[in-house]
């Protein structure tokens, strides 16, 4: 029997502390597999006078990012990110991803050898040079252990109410660490499955986004159901080419999971990246305009992923075979009307067979 | 060169009517093709002391169930099948599916022996002494010629405004069938992709009336779109798991095109089954109520698909495997509270592997 394994959740906004109530509830009720208490680290923050983790601390509830919900006793808020890590066996992932590499190069060195990583981080990385470049590898690189990731249709909010859905983990070892982190994570209403295919199960989760903007852009130009459906499913066939041309390896089966069109569905329905693209076509108005007004200054996720993926497919000169990733970086940049959108659409590469989902089954071997 | 084939609409409803409107045109436009004039056979109806036919014929315009949309002049309306179906070398069968028999009937003996069908109808015909049945296999067997399928995210209204979307056409014989009716139906708006596996493209249109009942159930319940989500995800697994059993040979490629996910996603978003199901979980109104008060009298799929379904999956005692069908029907027959539905999800054969999915990506065989 191995020793119980010490968690440490790096990041504490609202999909951070949701996953912390499921992580802190879990590890009481398994302490065999798991330290019972969790450290949560927390960028720290004045709210109404008061320290965010002094609050956690003795309130138990996330003021600030997750209201109204209270987390397990034992997650405990720490402001200090080396401090939090000590001792720790596996690292959670959950923070904005223009942090990641500054918090491992503190993390660098003083965390134990044998540790793992999983990421919930949604998005890529800019590779030096341009181009995109994968979360998990950032992590892996810079710690030197093993990162796998977790992705699914998992809206914060509903995930803390408890309210029923899933959620894909890809893990190259299925065997030993997917099986300690689907105890980890699952719980009567977090159904999780776990996947080999590691890489798909992350780019799914940051490609979404550039057909949520589309979708978005079908909304504001005033289509239906019919042409937002086609536009979902030409937007799942990009992804997968996309895997197929990037990411060699990449199993079909993998769109199937959460991470996948469960995940693609629920963005291109809710969503900001949706919202803020139906104004775009809606007002004319460009992007950097409507984040400043709708998202507070905040930036949205699929217009730069769509920028760095066509710097990829420019690269390959690609571009034709993904017309709905590069309608959209036109769009976003000004380069095309929104209006024009469609027709990018009417000669699809998927129009005329084999596409790569063929290709896939071919060449699938488990 | 081979003669201008004729083409009979066995329908006129709003689908139907739409479809005209796409075959009309396509018709006249490939004069070395199609025989320009395509007969419609329309069921004779009075409408403001007029018959529908004679409304058709001189104002081109379907005036009941397609309102607003000029239909192409040379759309002859024929209150007679028999007369409608004179010469013609192409069946398009696209009325409700409770006719289908008796149409087929009426023609036998009486056509061409080298026509060929496509049926545009979504749902199963009732097997003798229960189970399903397809449409395209009723056509088949009583005419004793081939009938491949037309399926897919296509809403009449907005195919008939133009709207952009894509259907899958299923035809065994996608070289030289497939590209004939490629060119019948498609248009700039209307984009389509034939794939040989016709059997799946035609159950995904009735299965996932199935799903959708569980999607407004959810609706219904107050839950939002991650749990939307996984039921559509859950629900799609079902449907491939159901064809792997009852269809070998079915193809995991084909759940990727307009005919799967794309239409299982506007049918779960819109789509009366969709309604109607909400309303049952928020009223705890009867199904047959219901369709009374919101359909007046109108009869929903979703229902007596799951019904049939359900006596095939008893009879291979197969329930277990398909926990989201099973509940559906058990649901609408008054069996499980429609609060228990989440319930019957949580231990789903999808949380354990290896899935339908990763069996057909093994099996797939070009």
């Amino acid at each position: 029997m191995s020793q119980p394994k010490k968690v440490c959740i790096v990041g504490s906004g609202n999909w951070g502390s949701a996953i912390a109530k499921i992580i802190g509830n879990n590890a009481v009720e398994n302490p065999s597999k798991f330290d019972p208490e969790v450290n949560m680290w927390v960028f720290e923050e004045q709210v109404n006078g008061q320290k965010l983790t002094e609050i956690i601390n003795t309130q138990h509830e996330n003021v600030k990012y997750l209201q109204g919900i209270t987390l397990p006793e034992k997650v405990i808020a720490v402001p200090d990110v080396v401090e939090a890590s000590q001792g720790a066996d596996i690292f959670i992932f959950v923070l904005p991803h223009q942090f990641v590499k500054g918090i491992c190069e503190k993390l660098k060195g003083k965390i134990k050898s044998t540790a793992v990583a999983v990421t919930l981080i949604k998005g890529f990385e800019v590779a030096e040079g341009g181009g995109i470049r994968l979360i998990s590898d950032v992590i892996r690189d810079s710690l030197n252990i093993p990162c796998a990731v977790l992705m699914g249709a998992n809206i914060a909010n509903e995930v803390a109410l408890e309210n029923y859905c899933e959620a894909t983990i890809g893990c190259s070892d299925t065997a030993v660490l997917g099986t300690e982190l689907k105890a980890l994570f699952q719980t009567a209403y977090f159904r999780i499955v776990v996947v080999k295919d590691e890489t798909t199960v992350e780019v799914c989760g940051a490609l979404k986004n550039i057909v949520a903007t589309a979708a978005g852009f079908t909304d504001g130009l005033g289509f239906k159901d019919n042409t937002k459906a086609a536009v979902i499913r030409l937007g799942l066939m990009e992804m997968i080419k996309f895997c197929e041309v990037f990411y060699p390896g990449s199993k079909l089966e993998t769109f199937f999971e959460s991470c996948g069109i469960a995940d693609l569905i629920t963005t291109c329905y809710g969503g900001r990246n949706r919202r803020v693209a139906e104004a775009f076509a809606k007002t004319g108005k460009t992007i950097a305009e409507l984040e400043q007004e709708m998202l507070n200054g905040q930036k949205l996720q699929g217009p730069p992923t769509a920028y760095e993926v066509n710097y990829m497919l420019k690269a390959k000169t690609m571009e034709e075979r993904f017309p709905l990733f590069t309608a959209v970086h036109r769009i976003c940049t000004g380069d095309l009307p929104v209006k024009n959108l469609m027709d990018c659409l009417k000669n699809h590469p998927e129009h005329i067979k084999p596409s790569a989902v063929a290709r896939m089954s071919v060449c699938y071997n488990p």
